[in-house]
């Protein structure tokens, strides 16, 4: 077990560059307040860095946790777990759909496998070095992971962390890939709020009425079976978890702990937040929310973390594709702080 | 007066590339739909350059309208008219807030004089060139603008667009400068969508209680004292326009008549597309809606008009800036119809 990876809390970014930062809008020869959320959204790069005005956030990177989950063999997802490996062929190659936009967004891609079914002989070793497991457990009848599994799944995520912010990673996104992760983010929220299923399951990738009915009395059951252990966030992600969701924990929480800005994706990287939240306190304020999710679980998972969105185009493709579509508005928030003009310079 | 601006219906947009690349992003490797706004966004360029994949949007151009209002001298902002050749200045020096943001999203920004209240003999002589007169009439006690001038506006919109258009424009942005503009914009948008001033006028840049119901009667005396004439758009910006407003109204059907698309800004922008869908029928289908408002008349013009703002980050500075934080998301739409592989290549 990696010592990094011991809950520990997060020391919260520097006040008193967010306040410099917020002198510096209110200063310039505009309207109080009329850039709206960029002001609010450069203090907080700003207090992330310590500095102000704050630098550019040039170098944002995206890392794809890829991971099967025992429960998909149960009817949960529109899409059999075949998908998954398809998917991270797909983002290896670099023609899957968070390529596209992440090129489009100047974000680098990095995708892992922590726990897709089958194995990656064929693609380099790179993706398979953090490998916890094949799947995960089906948690309405077992564990998703052992005690030591979520250890070495937190742990990769902390040394992912460290090596991307290592390289030069100014602000991170965790992105997800594996059929049925909406139903593992859904028992998350439900067991970190304390609320039933029905009030935070939804259509992933677009289920049908009956399809959804099924998944929600099995997230009811995997929450029934998991009981009160699940107040701790290990045991919460060993009963309800999977292992691309606790490498992704470990990776939010490393990049906090080593004072990185975080922009999260839809309802899995929000299911993750909120367990990195309870597993390392403090990790939230190095986050932001990217974009607003179309499953009800997020926009519950997100007032408990006091974010708001900001985007929503809609999107439910997963793989960091929300939060890649912010970064454009980050990186705008931190030219405006630094090219608009003083009003006193005018005079 | 110019032939080119006389009012004439404008043809669709290209229904047969829109549909291609309905399918386009169907058979692409991902769920159906998974990529929301961004897939019609990207038909919708694609229908409007009449080819699918559709080209990347490199040229992107802001083209601002500055003018005065006779109606700000009689209270309706926080800010005296002064502003208007303050921020004129900041434009041309590029540190105001649109230099800024356009930068930071690769925007070209360009500033022309419509009708503010002071000229600009130490400017360029180009940012004066299509001057209609210093300021507009004081909407609530007489016509902003002679049929005249309301026909030179025009012209001067419609050359502008076609003189970008020439120099490599492909998608077009109208901001608007000048204090008072928020007035103006609602009674526009009263007038056109029959509506009492309450239910259109906000604060603009930040005024109080006192001033806003003063903002608001001086509204509905304008839309009263202008009465029925203003069912004809020519009319309605002579009698509660502004030189700026008339120009920017001929800047989008410009656009619209030789094929460029529009991404609309705030309030203004609305209040224009309004008037314009009205002076050449067809021009709302070049459009897409930027940025949501924070003045209340902006919804009510966009729910006639058909269209829902990409984003909404409270920004309330006008010059364009809220439909420049929407370009980056274009964009990515084009990026990922170009750049995501059909499933069928992959089996």
């Amino acid at each position: 077990m990696n010592a990094e990876v011991t809950p520990t809390s997060v020391p919260a970014p520097n006040p008193a560059a967010y306040e410099a930062a917020r002198q510096l809008s209110d200063g310039q020869a505009k309207p109080l307040g009329a850039l709206g959320d960029l002001e609010s959204l450069a203090a907080w790069v700003a207090s992330c860095q310590g500095v102000c005005p704050p630098r550019q956030v040039e170098d944002v990177r995206v890392v794809v946790f890829a991971g099967d989950h025992g429960i998909a063999a149960d009817g949960v997802s529109a899409y059999p777990a075949e998908i998954t490996p398809i998917m991270v062929y797909g983002i290896a190659a670099g023609h899957a759909g968070v390529s596209a936009l992440a090129e489009a967004n100047r974000v680098a891609v990095a995708v892992y496998d922590i726990g897709v079914a089958v194995d990656f002989p064929d693609l380099p070793a790179e993706i398979s070095r953090f490998k916890v497991r094949q799947s995960s457990g089906a948690i309405h009848v077992t564990d998703a992971l052992t005690h030591e599994e979520v250890r070495r799944a937190l742990a990769a995520g902390d040394t992912i962390a460290a090596e991307q912010i290592a390289a030069g990673a100014q602000l991170l996104i965790a992105g997800d890939l594996g059929i049925g992760n909406t139903t593992i983010a859904a028992a998350l929220i439900a067991a970190t709020l304390g609320v039933p299923a029905e009030a935070v399951t939804g259509r992933g990738t677009g289920i049908d009425d009956a399809t959804l009915i099924h998944k929600t009395a099995l997230i009811d059951a995997a929450l029934a079976r998991a009981g009160e252990r699940v107040s701790d966030p290990v045991e919460r992600l060993a009963a309800l978890g999977a292992a691309d969701f606790a490498a992704a924990v470990g990776f939010m929480t490393g990049a906090a702990r080593r004072g990185i800005p975080v922009l999260l994706d839809g309802v899995n990287a929000v299911a993750e937040a909120l367990v990195a939240e309870d597993y390392a306190p403090g990790t939230k304020s190095w986050m932001r929310a990217g974009h607003r999710s179309t499953e009800p679980g997020q926009a519950l998972a997100l007032e408990r973390l006091g974010l708001r969105p900001l985007v929503d185009l809609h999107l439910r493709l997963g793989e960091g594709t929300g939060a890649i579509m912010a970064v454009p508005i980050v990186r705008t928030a931190v030219a405006a702080l630094n090219g608009i003009a003083q009003l006193a310079d005018l005079s």
